[in-house]
């Protein structure tokens, strides 16, 4: 049956206000939803007598509060099907449970900014970590960020202190472009000491959220956010965390996804490098050093990251005797080619020659009594 | 043709003279002594009129010297077969070249201590990295070592300032035994900054040396003796290394003789942490944290290492509902039973039920008037 515009319409307003009562990452009303339909799920929770929280909630849901809400904030609502739906977030159908979340795709997001969700996630990587990170942590997480952004890929993460404030900073100190998923409604960003950071993603990209407005974050809203970081990046990249972080919940969503995790090592001496150090450990991430390494993983079959050059010393390229002849020199005195020749266990004539080499790259000279001397001594 | 015992003695001093006069991991040569004999190739050494630096050095050879020298600095001379030769060297025979080192078992083996260097080789790990490494690769790298050591496991390194230091200090830190492999004759310890650690070494363990007494170390006698280190251990561990250092030719013939490479990963801003890291991302090693790790490389078959245990939180086993509940609480004011479910979505029998929940883990009180308050709120 194709549906009417009308049936559009009655479809849109069901699931705006299911997605307004259902807490996020509800599987079992989800495959309700999938099941019977939005408007036939709504209208049953309206008639349930069955003394639930969420009928009780949809029974007090109020469509025209909603609407001045999202006008007041400047929200829009995406549903499944249109032009700015992340095609990501439908992995999450098939993706699942991880811990308390039951997991699947949301019923549909709030967003508020000029970004196009679709657009600026078909090339895209979640950047995550500690809240409490380090110095170190935030200068590399900034660095990362910004060498993927200015490539034309854009940085997921969950606005929270930490790394991913890192990561939106990173992103939004180039040209690039950059997400904050909310675990809390879109009326007020949190935490609030990031705001100002939140606000400028909000009026340059994009805020996303599975919560209604009015909602404050939970515990549960955490985890179910931290699946739709994992399934907006093509990849999740792991800066620092603890043993116990949100990072792992985000990670488990990622491989449920079958995303790539990537992770950032760090000193063992770090508690906040145990996460990422014990991924890489266990396979169960590989390890980046660098934003090259992150583009790597999200095009493979795409040119490989340029290897960091290993620089050239004068001495590269010599041949074993000229190297022995140049080892044979002490540090600071001058040496007879007789003297050179023995200790480095090649003939007279080779000594001549590779001493030849040697001056012509700067490494040797003769001296005015016939003798030879080292200019300087690598190491 | 079985040696007698007049055999025997001739190439015992045979091998000595040509492990005298010969370059270590001299390739070629050590071709010709495995086919025609130690005692062939020294007479033919001494009789050839060739002009090679070699055959110079042959003609000067004094076996009373040697015997002299290697009596007035405690020295002993192994061969293969000798009940002190170290079953490792051996894979020697079958492995590189790597680099300008052809490679090949050592003809002999010059050692210094009351150690037996097989029986301290059956459970060992060379243990190598940079010479200018950082305060906390220094910290790790005793950590490791003495975790290691007092496991029965005998530390192996090259004695240099940094990391070797470390892993010697580590393993003398603890009841444990270390060998350090010198590049130079064991007349005198190099680098004389580390006398007194490799004196001490050499009277409680070992040092061994490929090298002559009186020969002083140079580049290609660094580089063969990195494949020793690489051979007296069943497992190379890489703690600091800059993208150009020693540590990676030790490393390449670690995988030339079929040994694991382990690497500890360190900051990304640490250009000591490069190799490392480098190593770790391309597979070439297993990243390890702590001596655990270490032993479960050395044990493949043998038990897992433990697994650094998780922090338990009060909240840990609570069901999802009794998670909603706990959320529900705001951080220092009290709240009723029906606020309490209306927020966590649940109904008020459930809410009571898990309000005793966390009553009895502690994480929540009866106020006087009838409502509840969080005792404190884990994050």
């Amino acid at each position: 049956m194709t549906p009417s515009a009308g049936d559009e319409t009655l479809t849109r307003a069901a699931t705006l206000a299911l997605a307004s009562v259902v807490e996020p990452g509800s599987g079992q009303l989800l495959t309700q939803v999938r099941d019977y339909g939005p408007v036939e799920v709504w209208s049953f929770l309206l008639r349930t007598s069955a003394d639930s929280a969420l009928a009780e909630r949809a029974r007090r849901y109020r469509p025209a509060v909603m609407q001045r809400d999202m006008h007041r904030h400047g929200l829009r609502f995406l549903v499944p099907g249109d032009p700015e739906w992340p095609a990501g977030v439908d992995d999450l159908a098939w993706s699942g449970p991880v811990g308390d979340v039951t997991g699947g795709a949301p019923l549909g997001l709030w967003v508020a900014g000029p970004g196009n969700l679709r657009d600026l996630t078909t090339r895209s990587v979640a950047m995550v970590g500690s809240r409490s990170s380090t110095a170190t942590g935030d200068v590399v997480t900034v660095d990362l960020s910004a060498g993927v952004a200015e490539r034309g890929v854009t940085v997921v993460s969950g606005g929270a202190y930490g790394i991913d404030a890192a990561a939106h900073r990173g992103a939004l100190s180039t040209d690039g472009a950059t997400i904050a998923v909310m675990a809390g409604g879109l009326d007020e960003v949190y935490p609030s000491g990031n705001a100002p950071l939140l606000e400028r993603v909000r009026d340059e990209f994009l805020l996303v959220s599975e919560n209604p407005p009015n909602q404050r974050p939970s515990r549960v809203r955490f985890l179910a956010r931290n699946r739709l970081i994992a399934a907006l990046g093509q990849a999740t990249v792991v800066v620092e965390a603890q043993v116990r972080s949100g990072a792992r919940n985000t990670v488990a969503w990622a491989h449920s996804l079958q995303r790539q995790v990537l992770a950032v090592p760090g000193a063992v001496t770090s508690s906040q490098s145990e996460t990422p150090n014990q991924l890489i450990r266990e396979g169960e991430a590989t390890l980046v050093t660098c934003a090259a390494h992150i583009l790597e993983a999200l095009a493979p079959l795409g040119d490989p990251a340029p290897r960091p050059e290993t620089p050239t010393l004068p001495i590269d390229g010599l041949s074993p005797g000229q190297k022995a002849v140049h080892e044979a020199f002490p540090a600071r005195s001058a040496r007879s080619v007789d003297e050179l020749a023995y200790d480095a266990r090649v003939n007279v004539r080779e000594c001549m020659a590779a001493l030849t080499v040697l001056e012509m790259r700067g490494l040797a000279l003769p001296t005015d009594d016939g003798r030879w001397r080292l200019v300087r001594k690598p190491r």
